[in-house]
């Protein structure tokens, strides 16, 4: 039997993608088969509904080709398959391998098929002006600048160690049993912060991205002290409105990182060492914190995040935690944002309820042009996080998520672990998956502090480093860059990608160059809005295109180790318009793309 | 049998103690046998020529009372016993085990007699009256005094850490296998000291001790980087001078840190990594410093203080060596000498070999009123060390060494371990082992920077700390304090006994009163001319006297928890002359010590 169908094509599906509720779908199977065919049908089934399946009978439409109408009627993820029966037999089509969209496969036991995933929201989520067109950077405030005229460190905690100097690599200062005895701080501050922005607005920046700012003991600020002070090592509250100011007046935006899932075991409310004025959940039952936190055993057996015991985890369902977190008029949330605070990066969405997730931007929208973005490491439009599917993207949560996977596809395909057919798979996928505004608007990187940095991945190769920026500054999404990857910083895992950026030491070349391409996609705002598809070159090439109206950019990258002149074989552009694919064959074809060639083709037609 | 000989006294040996070669000892024996004595011998032996025993024939010279003469022929140790011989047996006599001297055992079988020690002199060592009587304080350079006006750290050396806090409590930043990853630094420095020198010389001091100076990589400079260089970190050379200036000035002295059995493996010598711009041992075998090292296989296995391997070792022997530390007017030891320095602590003793020793004190003894110290841990008389017999203490090699056996009588006595009867025992094998000028100016202390603190050695017991000080003060030799020791400081063993020094927290009542027994003891300079003896009291206390002329003193110290009466049958005065013995008498009989009480009676005759 022969069955064709394309979830990326819209011969075989409108509209593509993730729609909202009550839309109606069409899907189209084309079946050639040798004895007569007596039903065809789309299985579709509502996440966890299994048992549930709904069955819809398909009608010939053309020759060969059955249609079927769907409507979703619940936001969230649905899944299908179809099912052509003949006289003969009965065979099922679905997904390849691995949950990737396109075209799939047949199965011969229902048991074995992989479903289509159809991901369906409550509604479209509007994202600001700002953000949309931004360009992102983030800032690990220890490591960035220290805006001290004589480089003192700005109030050390007690017992911590300052670097030596400013090139010093940075470690953990640990025991045996990897934890850290003392803290060591470089000394970076929001002053210094507003002393460079002149060098970020020059860079063409236009987002900041810090990760946490409140008073915490560690250099990163993820075991929160005390979510309504800044940390002094960092400065002051002026310091603060400072930065707000100057950054606002140069027409940037700030995104906050919010820690909510657990704090610092030395912090307000668990206070365990007693450092603080309030009395603690670990130093009394009557601690009004002690109903925010799960203890096995009190005072010291207490659930933490991963196990690590200076992070005791909130128990998010606490009505009094959440009314501290974004509930008034003086909660966490609202109190910074009306500060001054463009945007949240939610630490660890995993592990905040999605009805959390929605209180926190039910409260942010109080606040015009805000945006809310999660830290989801796969794709998050069918997360599964401790048993439960998660809803970050359906509308009312969040609306963006830090684009781990598409790094993961730059690093890949620049690396070659990942051929250029899967790349261009993977990717459509992610369009596929994603509610369209997630996909044009995620938040992008190349690297956080998360993870080694980018030029280290990309074992010290510089070249590769600039065609990785260049597919960061042109594929869809808000690029982020991480501190210093522009100055050609190199760094494993933590803490060596946390080295204090090396002022004294730019690669001016690199940074001339990240430059020219942040305004070269700053000047090109239409991106955002025009139709985009990614096509690939035989197994050493990957693309992409632009078009909308009498706009269009074509990109195309040499990603293996060896030149290549283009054959039209070569070219598999499923999916572009016919008037852009000929478009894209003139310009390619019996063309030569140089080993890390990066082709760019601006109004092509 | 009855026999009796007490080496501590003269009625039984003259003179007392060590003596110069070739001065006439006599010596008489007790004897009281029920058969007839046939031969009473003084069997004599010079150290190491075992085969070679000296049998000199005692006389009766009294009833019952053997005599006999001796005079040594060299210098060194010679080790003694006797033996008694009648009619039905023959009987030994020697020293009680531990080679404790005074009143001795007799034995059975020769080959059980622990032999008396006889510490012969090549000549008496003079030492300058500066030392004689001065008061020293021991620094720990990076943990003193920080002088900059804005307390940044001097130069910090790639790759270090700066504590956050002059209050933080110090530590090593060291990984699984023990191996110092990043040196902490508190940033201390010369100029500090400098600053400090009107609080030094209010206490009292009036000699300085300071550990190594020299660049190295290390916080401690143990591990010498360069030998005519001050350490950045520290100051710079000006500093230096301005230091020894303002120290002359102030009629203080200044005795440096001599670290000459190793270098650092980092250092402009070894210079295995580089950092120096010499070729070093470690980079060529054509290097000039090559032969100063053993390599067991070139490079990287070499022998090292230890094993420590950053601490490869020089060999001694080396020519080139011994003229680079003492050999020329631009050794080590005679540039730094002549740029003010008044003395020296060799760095351990116990790896340089006597001649070595010798060729330094040579160098310094062209410059007038210098002194030599050396670091050993037990009695310096009759050290083994490596197999080998020093001579450390025999005229022209060190002059005083720093006396941890002293420290470890007044801890143990006052913490309970020792009672008073051992305490006086090891005292006076002590006065009788050393030289006298050693005995008298031996650079005693409670503490130093490879001790735990006296106060953490005390249980934090201020009041016997008290007490500590007072005999630190009060008994034999230049007492010399640890840093901050006078101010209430604590601290276990390194690297909690290096803290900073708690300017914003001294102990102000403690301070006073080293202070004022500082002074006590400047106000008595006769004490180191006159005679000594101490004397214990029960199992409660202790006491010493010092008597010349018209001038003594009675120090009577209850070292137990309870309080005391003192009776007649109390006092062990076993030594002093009979009018101070009955002054002593008059003084402490029916008298009341209260626990801790410390009496001290003057010109009591």
């Amino acid at each position: 039997m022969q069955i064709k169908y394309d979830s990326f094509s819209t011969a075989y599906k409108q509209p593509f993608g993730a729609v909202c509720r009550k839309t109606r779908l069409r899907f189209h199977l084309q079946v050639g088969a040798q004895a007569p065919v007596t039903a065809v049908a789309l299985c579709i089934v509502q996440d966890g509904q299994w048992t549930h399946e709904q069955v819809v009978a398909m009608h010939v439409t053309a020759p060969n080709r059955y249609t079927a109408s769907f409507s979703p009627t619940v936001s969230g993820l649905y899944f299908y398959y179809f099912r052509v029966a003949t006289a003969m037999d009965t065979v099922y089509y679905g997904c390849r391998n691995g949950g990737l969209g396109g075209v799939g496969v047949q199965y011969a036991d229902r048991q074995q098929v992989q479903m289509y995933q159809l991901t369906v929201l409550k509604s479209h989520d509007p994202l600001p002006e700002w953000y949309r067109h931004g360009v992102g950077y983030q800032i690990f405030v220890d490591r960035f600048c220290n805006g001290n005229p004589d480089g003192h460190v700005n109030a050390p905690k007690p017992n911590s160690f300052l670097y030596g100097h400013l090139t010093d690599r940075p470690m953990y200062i640990r025991n045996a049993d990897h934890q850290v005895l003392r803290w060591d701080f470089y000394g970076g501050n929001l002053r210094g912060i507003t002393e460079k922005l002149p060098y970020l607005q020059a860079l063409g920046v236009t987002i900041l991205y810090l990760t946490p700012i409140f008073k915490a003991a560690s250099n990163h600020r993820y075991d929160t002290g005390d979510f309504m002070k800044i940390d002094p090592v960092l400065g002051t509250l002026a310091d603060f409105d400072q930065l707000v100011t100057a950054l606002h007046r140069a027409g940037m935006h700030l995104i906050l990182d919010g820690v909510f899932d657990h704090v610092g075991v030395d912090s307000r409310y668990f206070n365990q060492a007693g450092h603080y004025d309030t009395i603690g959940a670990a130093q009394s039952r009557t601690s009004p914190y002690y109903p925010w936190f799960t203890f096995k055993s009190y005072p010291n057996d207490y659930e933490s995040w991963w196990g690590v015991q200076d992070l005791p985890t909130v128990d998010k369902t606490n009505a009094s935690y959440r009314q501290f977190i974004y509930g008034g008029t003086d909660s966490v949330i609202d109190y910074w944002t009306r500060r001054g605070v463009d945007g949240w990066r939610l630490d660890v969405a995993d592990e905040l309820p999605d009805d959390f997730i929605a209180g926190i931007r039910q409260t942010l929208d109080h606040y015009p042009d805000r945006v809310l973005i999660g830290e989801v490491w796969e794709d998050a439009s069918h997360k599964i996080a401790y048993g439960k599917r998660r809803h970050y993207l359906e509308g009312g949560g969040l609306q963006a998520v830090m684009n781990y996977p598409l790094r993961q596809l730059i690093i890949n395909v620049l690396s070659g672990s990942l051929t250029p057919a899967d790349w261009w798979g993977q990717l459509m996928t992610l369009k596929e998956n994603y509610p369209r505004s997630t996909f044009r608007f995620n938040f992008n990187n190349l690297g956080s502090h998360d993870t080694p940095r980018i030029l280290t991945m990309l074992q010290n190769d510089r070249q590769r480093l600039r065609l990785a920026f260049q597919l960061l500054l042109t594929l869809p999404g808000v690029p982020c860059l991480y501190y210093g990857d522009e100055a050609g910083m190199t760094g494993g895992k933590d803490p060596d990608n946390r080295a204090f950026f090396p002022w004294w030491h730019v690669d001016a070349g690199l940074l001339r160059f990240v430059t020219d391409w942040i305004h070269w996609r700053r000047q090109h705002p239409w991106l955002t809005t025009a139709a985009f598809r990614p096509f690939y070159l035989g197994t050493y090439g990957i693309g992409y295109c632009y078009w909308q109206a009498d706009h269009c950019v074509l990109i195309a990258v040499n990603v293996s180790a060896t030149a290549h002149s283009v054959t039209a074989a070569d070219l598999h552009l499923a999916g572009l318009p016919a008037n852009v694919a000929t478009s894209v064959q003139q310009h390619l074809v019996a063309q030569s793309l140089t080993v890390n060639q990066c082709k760019i083709v601006e109004n092509f037609t």
